[in-house]
């Protein structure tokens, strides 16, 4: 039992708050029970530790003994001790450190893959993550990350994907004008979302391999960037909204997309 | 100049932070330019006080300068005057305060509309604010929200609308049972959105009038609420994602709901 929350291993948890801390290390955390029962899931060897109090234990018993059969670290710990790890503050008992997936664009592309996103400047952590839950929910192969972009690994990204993070392929780091060459030079169609498109969502062409290429919260995409792709598209407005807000936009040509791609 | 952040008038609006004091009072607060802009041009003379600081007045003149015109109250103030009104601390230089637009669910339905929202039970401003957004979006013609909901005129929630909450009629304190039976007695359907419906999206009715009904962001709609609706219907979840965010689901029902209803 982990008691003392001033340990050098509890200070090392609670410093993956910081983007810092999670390139040095390679590591991030996911805490509350769905993250950490996807990491369980899913993550196989890349679940380095985790961390559990008698009430997490108690409650999610099946977890905890999933994570010790397949041979996880698992560290029983005081309240004090996970709340300090934290940076929520309410981890709801569990908390698991874990090893940043290295997926990379040429593993995403050698898969040939039907349905891409492309994040290109997004920077609010909310968002990200919400788009790589709903890029897993509508059946995306993968999620790729410019390098202007927020970390998807930061606690509160983490926690919005709702344990899709765990789930589909995610690439950080990117650079978006030579992403988007090398998606072409694949065969995959590059779809900018803006509301600067000239072509609804309802008529773009979405039959073959495509990638939608999403920009910031704020300004959208820059000219620029909307130069690089096939097609500019946007989500029709039909109130007086004066738009929809990025993780909605992204789901909705998504599941576009799904429609076309994998019918039911 | 109101230049004292002690002041009664500081603190009463202050106050409209709290529940209590919204709905003893029927007033609320919009603040950031976005939010101003819309109450500005649409809220009318529900607009009762727009509080400007000198660079909030120097970076929108014009919006200034409409509500001036429209004859609303508009009174300088410092910067630690705003920043003590607003809850968040940061309404970048605008704050107003307007009357609860009153819309009852008579009026609604006097309109004959085609396509409703109806939140059951939902629990945080952030996604109550992004729902009536994301209606707004799709050209929904109300939002009503049932007496267990949040506020949706709490600060966070006015936020999340980006404007929307002054685009739309949204009535509010709706018992789920009588309105259910209110909207099937005018001929509108009513579908239940939950992951535990047996009619996926694609495959559901949208032709006609019909309502959203969607339930609480963690346990979904309760048997009993499901039980109400005409039909239950999920959003295909093609990946290992358990669930779409509330938000999310809803934006993906009510785009689908608006091409079938307002196809461009």
């Amino acid at each position: 039992m982990l008691t003392n929350p001033r340990s050098d291993r509890v200070k090392a948890v609670r410093a993956l708050s910081r983007r810092s801390a999670r390139e040095r290390s390679g590591r991030f955390v996911a805490d509350g029970p769905q993250a950490v029962r996807e990491a369980v899931a899913y993550a196989g060897a890349g679940l380095l530790d985790l961390y559990v109090t008698q009430e997490g234990q108690r409650r999610h018993p099946g977890l905890v003994e999933s994570a010790r059969a397949a041979g996880r670290h698992v560290h029983e710990v005081t309240d004090d001790v996970l709340v300090a790890m934290s940076e929520t503050g309410a981890p709801q008992g569990l908390l698991a450190v874990c090893r940043r997936p290295d997926a990379t664009l040429e593993q995403v592309l050698a898969a040939a893959p039907r349905l891409l996103v492309l994040l290109a400047n997004v920077r609010d952590p909310g968002n990200a993550g919400t788009v790589i839950r709903g890029a897993d929910a509508a059946g995306a192969d993968a999620v790729l990350v410019s390098d202007a972009s927020v970390d998807v690994y930061a606690p509160k990204a983490v926690r919005s994907t709702a344990g899709s993070a765990f789930h589909l392929p995610v690439v950080t780091g990117l650079d978006v004008a030579a992403t988007v060459a090398a998606l072409r030079a694949h065969g995959i169609r590059v779809l900018a979302a803006d509301g600067a498109g000239s072509t609804l969502l309802p008529d773009a062409d979405l039959t073959g391999p495509h990638a939608w290429l999403l920009g910031n919260e704020a300004w959208g995409l820059s000219e620029e960037t909307r130069s690089l792709a096939d097609d500019v598209v946007r989500v029709p407005i039909l109130g007086r909204a004066e738009s929809l807000n990025l993780a909605m936009a992204a789901t909705v040509c998504l599941y576009a997309s799904a429609a076309v791609i994998a019918p039911h």
